[in-house]
């Protein structure tokens, strides 16, 4: 795979964001200097993140809004659809069921699961919570691009242990764990009260 | 402040969960090869991190659960509270204000603003969305410590700094904008949607 830092990727999703406002307002062309401020950065390192996937914008007038658009979406691969299965249908499990944003993006949510019998065959969505015991069966049959592990931390290794086992190599994390895994697979790990938590030290140790 | 890396900050937010639902289970001690399970690291690095802050574990013993909990409360931050507004009353801020897991950690939701006439004076969880005018009013009486910034991202830079200019020096931002703030300012970015489009571009690019 090309070798790009994650900031750099970050970068990419926040100027995307950005086209897409953008190009609601009607709006043809933007200058390296509107997609910096939105990037939190300059001029110069825009005009550098986008060169290095071929794109130049015309001095003075900047980028072509839709096709700069059209070409972020497919260096972050947003041109396809992803197919994603969720295991843990506590709170967080639920709400990211019910969260239309996932579609919009092109992810879908194809099954969601739980250990739990009191949750099992509950319908969130019009998906019906599935037996985790099931989950290396199913996955023979029915393609997975993306897990999310929304257990208890306790279950979050060996959930993601199970998942890349199935062939998965993308887990979203939600637990308050660090997830070892194999090089080739990514983690992204999305935690509210570790993010929290890192503010409060910074207040407490100034 | 202490400098230290953020990413033993994070590994002693993990170590700190692990200790809490360990002494949950009634446990007294524990090795710094579980701690290092959970941290996804080494026992060498867990104790390299716990000697920094002065704490030594035992030789075949480990280290004490109670203690070595409360030191990690100590140097999170966490045996205060602390004062959290929040601006942008839409999805994501509703969700917050909803959300219990603040106040147990210490987090104390203690107001929320938008400038939606339609969403100004709506009650949510006993808290009064407050029009957004009032900030500065508000938050010369009214000490905060945290500003969650949950606009949209048009707005976003603008709202961090109307913050900043309030005296916030610790900003979690679920906007997708990098947002620009003077050195001494803390900013956490939450934003499913960027960690999504990081896996995506991986899942692509490979």
């Amino acid at each position: 795979m090309r070798k790009i830092a994650e900031s750099t990727v970050r970068r990419l999703s926040l100027y995307l964001r950005f086209l897409e406002e953008f190009e609601e307002q009607g709006a043809s062309t933007i200058s390296s200097a509107a997609l910096a401020t939105r990037g939190g950065t300059t001029s110069a390192q825009v005009r550098k993140d986008l060169s290095f996937f071929g794109s130049f914008g015309k001095r003075g007038l900047g980028y072509e809004v839709p096709a700069l658009k059209q070409q972020l979406r497919e260096i972050l691969g947003l041109d396809r659809r992803y197919r994603v299965v969720v295991v843990g249908a506590g709170k967080i499990g639920s709400a990211l069921v019910q969260y239309g944003g996932f579609k919009d993006r092109g992810f879908d949510l194809v099954a969601i699961y739980d250990n739990d019998p009191a949750k099992i065959g509950k319908k969130w969505n019009g998906l019906s919570v599935r037996d985790a015991a099931q989950l290396e069966q199913d996955l023979k049959h029915e393609r997975a691009d993306i897990g999310a592990v929304v257990t208890s931390a306790d279950a979050a290794q060996s959930v993601a242990d199970r998942l890349v086992g199935c062939g998965v190599t993308a887990i979203l994390n939600f637990a308050p764990v660090q997830l070892t895994v194999p090089e080739q697979v990514a983690v992204k790990t999305v935690n509210l009260v570790l993010e929290l938590e890192a503010l409060s030290y910074v207040l407490a140790n100034r």
